[in-house]
């Protein structure tokens, strides 16, 4: 970070809405508020990705890591969508989206029957990282997305890698947040009906670490994997 | 299921690959055969749907279906994707995508950290569903793609409701699987180092479902959810 607080500018808390990022259904579950998309960005490691590949869509599950108003994918310097953002000018066009699902929410008619969910949708070009710093801090954060603290405890990429690893930066600018919460919404005609109805919750679970066979003897199990 | 064992004719134990489907990655994690493709869709009830959209690719997160070789997904008539699918002739050219989060796998070297996974990407047309008999053999599907025997247990759709859903489909034809499985990957010279390493187990949980506190006296929680 630069500046001081005098001098700094502060980005606005909103992401500005453009005509692909307001939904065209249910715009009461669209957000473009900064602090929820980067809780939603944060609390995820994978996304899917998509791109266009002589003429159609590919969707591509892929991790990814949020550095502040930027976020970074990578892989192999062989694969296509990585070869394709770094041959292009100025850059690959991709949609990038994130999704959390909160629970089941079973109403009494079929037709209400939906998800709880949080979602985050990022539109804009992706383009080859080049900087090497930027690159090297971009891994980092590729494994600090997964298991936070985790790249400080693992032996850092080597040049050979560096060089093997292709990464993709994507700027948050052109982004929603979409999210359903609450219960169900039958309507009243359908309240009397005798079809259980309510929400399911849905959540993510870690189990126990499994060791690798062939640790090196001593070596604990870190503190940041003991919440598991 | 039609004909006698004699003349039926059985679907090829795997999908063919196609030039798209054959990764250029990894070409040992990737699969084409129907049993798996099929068990890693039964087991999701949320997709990303890539589309193109004005030239730019598009990744929504939606529910979807399947039924035998077809998948099915739905939404408003009044949504941008549906809308294209039925206006376009033959269809909208998607690439849908689910994806399973089975473990963390850290390597001791930045570079070999993983996910295990699995996943299915399907490319293809889809269609818009006009078949009056077939649009609700899909709604009931996509209702008991999340909670199985649910659909009979809630009131299906009316005619209004029925117009107001537009139901695409997309055969299962152009398809493969890819999935990561087992341990650590680290190169012999880092078998040393004193970072641990392993595999965390990543599942899906659902919690206690909690009734919509307008039901009915007496309705009781029903059976098939009571495995949560």
């Amino acid at each position: 970070m630069q500046g001081t607080a005098q001098t700094q500018s502060q980005p606005a808390t909103a992401y500005a809405p453009t005509d692909r990022t307001v939904p065209t259904r249910s715009p009461n579950r669209a957000s473009y508020d900064r602090e929820l998309v980067h809780a939603i960005l944060d609390e995820a490691y994978v996304c899917h990705l998509g791109f266009v590949r002589d003429g159609a869509p590919v969707v591509l599950p892929t991790l990814f890591a949020r550095v502040g108003e930027r976020l970074y994918v990578h892989g192999s310097t062989g694969s296509r969508p990585l070869r394709a953002a770094g041959q292009a000018d100025p850059g690959l066009p991709v949609c990038l989206t994130v999704t959390h699902v909160d629970g089941l929410v079973l109403a009494r008619s079929a037709f209400h029957h939906s998800i709880n969910y949080r979602s985050v949708m990022v539109h804009g070009v992706a383009r080859d990282v080049t900087d090497p710093e930027e690159k090297r801090l971009a891994l980092d954060a590729l494994v600090d997305q997964v298991v936070p603290g985790r790249a400080a405890d693992s032996r850092p990429a080597d040049k050979k890698e560096l060089a093997a690893t292709a990464v993709l930066r994507l700027d948050l600018d052109e982004v929603s947040a979409k999210l359903r919460t609450g219960g169900v919404n039958d309507g009243p005609e359908d309240l009397g009906l005798p079809h259980w109805a309510g929400v399911v919750p849905v959540g993510k679970t870690y189990g126990t670490p499994i060791p690798d066979p062939g640790l090196a003897p001593g070596t604990e199990l870190p503190d940041y994997l003991k919440g598991n």
